[in-house]
């Protein structure tokens, strides 16, 4: 088993996949992943981390594998009444996920950091992989529209990722949470998650320090494309790219990370984009990258450390 | 239809069933429910009002008739899923009632007040009684037993009544909710529920200005006794009044009341306690007070009224 200290920075259910593969090639007390929590919301008082959470129930095997997020098999009672007392229920909230919504609230309120939070949720949900929040305090995504700024979930969920995206934004204070600059400087190999790099990358790298020491460390920093044949594998990130400018190919997102990125896992169906990719100044590296099974997550997952490996 | 404004003072399930009977002979509009609300809790950051609850749910016709608290065939998946993440689930909380939770607690974080957020709640629920908390505020019971000072659940639902209680305390502002004072002061015919003399009435007894409110009025004020046959007909009424050195029987509460009370209805089988109550200053009147089904409830709710008519 592969023994060496990782960081993989992480949106949701890509980088949560993308993780469940990780674990079964290497000792997941090696892994650290650093979480976006720019898209975290309050829903009924309730404080909700959709990325953490993916991560966790994935790690877990608790996670509905239909749709990648949520837990498998939840039913739906407290939101059922929630609506009969006239409340939005456009963001679903299964009732065992409410139940870690309420004991991050409760906790919260007591006064732990988002990252204490967390490692106690990991904890009970027994993963093993260090999972940190990007940052402590209330990073907040904003998108705008042609209907103006819109919080992250009003855009993502409530709208459905109708709107083009015309302008980011990260509102807050936008400081690393413990030991997240350390995990990134410390580990010996730094990965990307097939996560969207606009919004689920974008708030982690918008953090202060981050991209410096991502920057700055001698160890490889491979990232996985979300985009393959064109189209990002899951959520609004083709779009979101077009809209804003970028290429919608390996290459487009090998761009946003050129300051740092050392090697680009690109689809073999891309393989023809190799050379736009390393005209970026990335080196590309083509795999199967389509995580259908654990079989998939797995070869997915060791291509990625022969990568890192071989530049190293 | 009887048609004249009645002020009911509340505890829990003795109260509930009280005025499920009393609004099938009178308009639910006509009737103020006073309600308890210091005993209160926050569990797992969500605030919870048992005796508010158990009313509306009753009204509303929602209520397990079985336990006569909680909501009929709730299931319990959010309480199963906080065990397993380690918290304290003494406190018994359905899915269906948990929805109810989070929206009172949500409405307070916004800054209503807790009888706005009751209003609501009843408004929702179907519910036409106007259900008053005692106080807006946050009165809080305590009771002593011999090992030291418990918070009114603690002693209640987590040690289960077991406990002799040396003494009760109510903290907190003690400030009448709005409308209170003057549904005491306006009322035609004012009702004490058949709830525990000293943590249920008791709390709402100590808001200022409650007493004498009910000593001044004109109107008659009644009392259903919840002791009946020398037991309380439901939890633990009659083991406090012992404890706390009170006579365990309908004269034992009436005098609880003396400054107030112009009748107190006994079950017919105390009838042969009528002389006692009657020592105390208040007239007697035996009636069937348990409420077994709804035609129970009914008669003990015209016995009521037709009382403070006769005593008018």
């Amino acid at each position: 088993m592969f023994r060496v200290s990782i960081a993989v920075l992480c949106g949701g259910v890509g980088a949560a996949r993308f993780l469940d593969g990780l674990v079964r090639v290497v000792d997941p007390a090696e892994v650290t992943a650093i979480v976006n929590v720019a898209d975290d919301a309050v829903f009924h008082g309730l404080h909700v981390s959709p990325d953490v959470d993916t991560i966790l129930y994935t790690l877990a095997g608790m996670v509905d594998e239909g749709t990648g997020w949520g837990i498998r098999d939840d039913t739906h009672e407290v939101q059922a009444a929630l609506a009969r007392l006239g409340r939005e229920t456009w963001f679903q909230l299964g009732d065992t996920d409410i139940a870690t919504h309420l004991h991050r609230t409760a906790l919260l309120r007591e006064g732990l950091p988002l990252s204490a939070v967390t490692a106690r949720l990991a904890e009970a949900f027994g993963v093993r992989v260090r999972v940190l929040p990007a940052s402590d305090e209330r990073e907040e995504t904003h998108v705008r529209t042609d209907d103006g700024w819109l919080a992250f979930q009003d855009y993502f969920v409530r709208r459905r990722q109708r709107d083009a995206v015309r302008e980011i934004r990260f509102d807050g204070p936008l400081t690393p949470g413990p030991g997240v600059r350390e995990a990134v400087a410390g580990a010996r190999v730094v990965i990307v998650a097939p996560s969207n790099p606009l919004v689920s990358i974008g708030p982690i790298l918008a953090i202060t320090g981050l991209r410096g020491a991502l920057a700055a460390t001698r160890a490889p920093v491979v990232a996985v494309s979300p985009i393959v044949g064109g189209e990002a594998i899951k959520g609004p990130a083709a779009a979101m790219l077009a809209s804003l400018g970028h290429d919608v190919s390996p290459a487009g997102v090998a761009r946003l990370y050129a300051d740092f990125l050392d090697v680009m896992v690109i689809d073999e169906r891309d393989a023809a984009l190799a050379g736009a990719v390393a005209a970026t100044g990335a080196r590309p590296v083509a795999a199967p990258t389509i995580m259908r099974d654990a079989a998939a997550k797995e070869r997915l997952a060791r291509a990625v450390l022969d990568a890192a490996t071989a530049h190293a």
